[in-house]
């Protein structure tokens, strides 16, 4: 087993956020490159650490959709590389350009950014792109939409859960209902990202059978549109209501356990806390640290 | 379908963070209950939300190991209310009671409330304690410790994921180990909390067996203690090296797909973006929003 790094650090992770950038070359530094989480959208859901690494950037690169979730004045007067859809290695490519000429460089990325987000890929192009290892990379982690979705709905991912993607562009479909049909089988609560889009119209429905085999029809599904942003719905239905045709690529749908169930019009899914532990005393402590009288 | 609320948003979800308290009995208001979601620990992490939430409370109820995770300063003159471990449904009473009362109270989980945090909790015990719905109650989500476990290792969950824990203190160890083996034979990367505690000192070796079966022994294993807390640790080794003894119930364990590998010490799972996409071309702006010259 491999210790990364004397902190415990892998190299160029910087939870620390000061600027680690070493003088190399007689004074040229080699760029960082942080890929920040935006979260759910919402500044009152950006990590102080997403806002720090976004004020200091010179360089911001992120998808146009994502790059305007960003108040206009964090972003004044950097340099902005934005590109639509599918831009993915271009905006991997464009930020470490950025990095490697010496630029404090932020790619941005919704929700968190090791959940679908840009990562992965940005660590990909890299090895590719910077083989010496010049560029400094962090990851700043997010809020994810399963969570995000998950507050809106109530509690559904209290128990084991399974995270998946219904978008075949990049994974054969036959794999994607492998995976729906091992997680019905085993009991995870679903989350499904990307259910529909205008070309792919039916997976959710073939995903809607596959988990009807082997869970109740009345099973509660959670449909959360644009979780913490403008636009935002919730709707809670269930297996045999749910109606595909009200989701889309800005939707996540939540499906329960066995277990889950509805309470106040929320899903929630038990833990079991409830009925297996005995009371145990709280402490009361007031404003000044003392405890109260009982 | 059923669309919950005029504005999408269950009872009590107030994403907006205003006083949606009305008033009722003359001017006695029911209380607010806001579930909030401390992230991974650090305040570089916490979301403004949370923090308002924190800062706006009368009453804070919570964990003493996730209290201490909140700033004093944040907590001066704040009545407190602190339980130990296993006291998960003394602490919702508490701050159900301490809501019915009148006073602004927040319940603390350290990650994402959410997940495997008490947002399901407080619901089941507040159906039972205010089954005429006077509470008004919000999940504040955060950063789970997933995600920041991730981020430190690099880019494990850029695709399809399920998340287990492997303590049977409250679900049957069968059921576990079916929802790992299920986990595994479909290809998903697979998170597991609470690997091992003093008494639970054999289930890590028992999945790791398990996952072993259908995947291959140099499959990466990323395991982090107390991700961007004080005593981070982060290690990459593979599912034939991996040492149980070294992880315990404030380690995740992060076991890669078929696709996972290391590249300069990170684990990522790729999501085939690289391989597959054309190159279009990316659209830079000036500091001024205009168009730089190609």
């Amino acid at each position: 087993m491999r210790s990364v790094g004397d902190s415990g650090l892998p190299r160029g992770a910087n939870p620390g956020g000061q600027d680690q950038r070493t003088e190399r070359d007689g004074g040229r530094r080699p760029g960082s490159l942080r890929v920040v989480s935006l979260g759910p959208g919402d500044p009152r859901y950006l990590a102080p650490e997403s806002l720090a690494a976004l004020e200091s950037a010179e360089v911001v690169v992120g998808y146009r959709t994502y790059l305007a979730l960003v108040a206009p004045e964090v972003l004044a007067g950097k340099t902005i590389v934005s590109t639509g859809m599918r831009g993915e290695v271009e905006r991997c490519e464009a930020a470490i350009e950025a990095a490697r000429s010496g630029k404090a460089t932020v790619l941005v990325s919704s929700g968190d950014a090791g959940v679908y987000g840009m990562a992965g890929l940005v660590l990909e192009v890299l090895e590719d792109r910077d083989p010496t290892g010049e560029v400094e990379v962090e990851i700043v982690p997010g809020i994810p939409a399963v969570c995000a979705a998950a507050a809106l709905l109530g509690a559904p991912l209290m128990h084991d859960f399974a995270v998946i993607s219904l978008s075949d562009l990049l994974t054969p479909w036959e794999s994607i209902l492998r995976r729906v049909r091992a997680a019905a089988e085993a009991d995870f609560v679903i989350a499904l990202y990307n259910p529909r889009s205008r070309k792919r119209d039916w997976q959710l429905e073939a995903v809607r059978e596959v988990i009807s085999c082997v869970r109740s029809r009345c099973t509660p599904v959670g449909i959360v549109r644009n979780a913490m942003r403008d636009g935002q719905t919730v709707e809670v239905t269930d297996l045999a209501r749910l109606d595909p045709s009200r989701t889309d690529m800005l939707s996540i749908l939540l499906v329960g356990n066995s277990s889950t169930r509805i309470i106040g019009g929320r899903m929630v899914t038990p833990r079991g806390y409830f009925d297996k532990y005995r009371r145990r005393p709280a402490k009361i402590i007031d404003g000044n640290g003392s405890p109260l009288p009982a």
